[in-house]
């Protein structure tokens, strides 16, 4: 972790999130996350957040409470729905000592949305189209509920639906372009990094930690399928990120594969796509994690043809050619076998690319020659044959991810290369 | 959601989330729902919880406004570890006046621990067996920060460190047992349904709803996979929820298929290992995620034979004997191509039961007749054969986990039958 220093003119953001399927934790809150992230660019800083349960008088003190501590913005979400609990509104509405007044637009609006659908409008809803004098109202593309935004001194109240899709889209489309100056900084970049240990990379960086220090702080945040490394912006710094990005991006080669929301498959995907080439799974221990990550990919069909998840031995024989002998000679999980689980299905689909995995991902199945953790992985290319051993974490969930995601890695480099 | 009644004798808690990771959005706490969750059957509510970042005022101010409020209970994770962001003892030393203290039994603990790993301990981790006077030390079975107890008048003050592993074991294993008298209520249950609406749900229920409106609340909660269905018993009410709980999930039935924590997956794969039934998945539209999803569950190879993912056309008619001259005159993506590849992966693997799926996830691939979200999905049996054709939300991520867990509901109804 790294300090707390302002940057320049860094506004302050306070989130308060409402209900009581947060409190009781059945229900985890991202929406704060994900507005903390946000304002980033916008050079908001979120100083603290709070989450309290559908209760009038908590909802009365909070808002309260960060009003008087003078915020430059203050998010509020959740409690804006047409139910009894639903009684945000109704806070605000003392606290701004206003009324509610009928938006008959509105109500036409909500009238005409439900006859769309071939519905009438339940009376609950005609609430959502009493709005309160004081405020003004922000729509909302994907839902009945309006959003409201008061003004008070410096600070700025936004109060919306607790329903993600509706707050994000709120944010984005309304509250960003008409009440915030959003300058969309660069102050801080995460750079993806895989297939490496934490450590190599703080000596990798050790001259630059040291060089920068002035510039920018560096954190290292370790992952079992990565270690991220986010790069910081210092006050007092008033040049550009993205350069020093750049610069350590270099450095980190070949273990860096994207900055901030990269995932490591879609990065393969892309370079797939770009270079033509085309890729198959034969899966015994990753079970089909491998090609779920491909297919999670909007247009993989262009380069995953298929894969086969032969947990079995017996379909290790039938679907990827794995002969029994080998298995026999070599045991499911082997360098032998995982080779020949990549080539088989790479003869079988006529892909480009062929990955094999076999491994023990546990809880049970280990034994002291093959203990829990152990795993083979293949890749093999028109022109080569890789395999690998690793050990992973000997938990069920861990290794399957560190598996696929190690696989993953493996084609990145091949193809880079 | 429901109203916020207490319980008989519940007691109250206050949660505070430390890290400027957790503020800034890079991190999303999960800690505090999960300390919720925990804390229900203990009687003890969640009254609020706080996020605040690696700031030692910040720290102060809130646990002392946390104690004047006199919470029973006062949960704190986060700052524990060895750097110089990590300053929540320092906080609560300065609040309780204490002093620290070297913990020589500590240290050589530590410092063995290191040693097993052939490490030496580095010098910052010494600060971690500085203990504070007055407060009891918690051990941390999964790593190196001891948590800590304080009593402030009723108030019991637990601080712990931030990692979800080390702090879930410090409640579980030494907090709930010596220091809360836990008496394992059941207050909250959850009734998991799927393949049904939240109307129907409503109109199956709506007579008890009305007469055990003084013994239990009932929430509806809508998921794209599902309805869960939270009962909590009023404040009033002394009898057991259990009971009410049986009666309920029984009307619910063949909707209902488990309860609070139990996923679909898990209750068939229960089912099919004790009926001593195999099954294989031949998958198109998700991709290997119905794989995925039966090979998440330890011991799945007991029942999981294994799968194809034939993406291609070719690959249908390679891997799972899909005719080429079905596809011609149906289309990659319909019913007789469903049955065909369900079929098809039964006789190549000799499981019982065998799964095909083939839909356009989108974002693209859709036409007028075929659009975007159409899904065929075929369960083959040794005696039935079912397929069934559906319009799921046309986002490619919805649209192949409504897929996936619809194709597993469909196995437990037949498996159920």
């Amino acid at each position: 972790m790294y300090g707390n220093g302002n940057f320049n003119n860094m506004l302050n953001a306070y989130c308060i999130t409402i209900g009581d399927e947060l409190l009781q934790g059945f229900t985890i809150d991202t929406n704060s996350a994900w507005i903390a992230q946000t304002l980033i660019p916008c050079n908001i800083e979120l100083k603290q957040k709070i989450t309290i349960g559908d209760n009038i008088e908590d909802i009365k003190s909070s808002i309260e409470s960060a009003i008087s501590r003078q915020y430059d913005y203050i998010f509020v979400t959740g409690g804006l729905g047409p139910t009894h609990d639903d009684i945000t509104k109704e806070a605000v509405k003392q606290i701004f000592d206003t009324e509610y007044v009928l938006d008959k637009d509105y109500l036409n609006d909500l009238e005409k949305k439900f006859h769309k659908r071939g519905l009438k409008m339940p009376a609950n809803n005609k609430s959502q189209a009493m709005i309160l004098d004081k405020a003004d109202s922000i729509p909302n593309q994907n839902g009945t509920a309006l959003g409201m935004r008061f003004v008070n001194g410096k600070s700025q109240l936004f109060v919306m639906p607790g329903v993600p899709r509706e707050m994000k889209t709120m944010v984005e489309k309304e509250i960003i372009p008409k009440y915030i100056n959003c300058e969309n900084v660069n102050n801080i970049t995460t750079i993806k990094t895989t297939g490496v240990f934490e450590s190599k990379l703080a000596e990798i960086l050790n001259e630059d930690i040291r060089d920068l220090k002035d510039t920018c702080s560096f954190a290292f945040l370790p992952h079992y399928t990565g270690v991220s490394i986010r790069l910081k912006k210092c006050e007092n710094y008033n040049g550009r990120l993205d350069t020093i990005v750049n610069s350590v991006f270099s450095k980190l080669s070949p273990f860096a594969y994207g900055i901030n929301e990269d995932t490591l498959s879609e990065v393969v995907s892309k370079k797939l796509i770009q270079q033509k080439m085309t890729i198959a799974t034969a899966e015994s221990c990753t079970g089909g994690l491998i090609a779920k990550m491909f297919t999670d990919i909007p247009g993989s069909s262009s380069f995953f043809l298929g894969g086969v998840v032969s947990y079995s031995n017996e379909l290790k024989q039938s679907m990827v050619n794995v002969s029994e002998e080998l298995i026999e000679s070599h045991g499911a999980v082997s360098e032998q076998v995982a080779i020949a689980m990549a080539m088989g299905i790479r003869e079988n689909t006529g892909a480009n690319i062929g990955i094999g995995t076999t491994g023990i991902s546990g809880p049970s199945g280990g034994t002291a020659e093959k203990p829990i953790g152990l795993v083979y992985i293949s890749v093999v290319t028109p022109t080569q044959e890789i395999v690998k051993k690793f050990n992973m974490i000997p938990s069920r969930k861990e290794h399957r991810e560190m598996t696929a995601n190690t696989a993953i890695n493996m084609v990145r480099k091949i193809i880079h290369e």
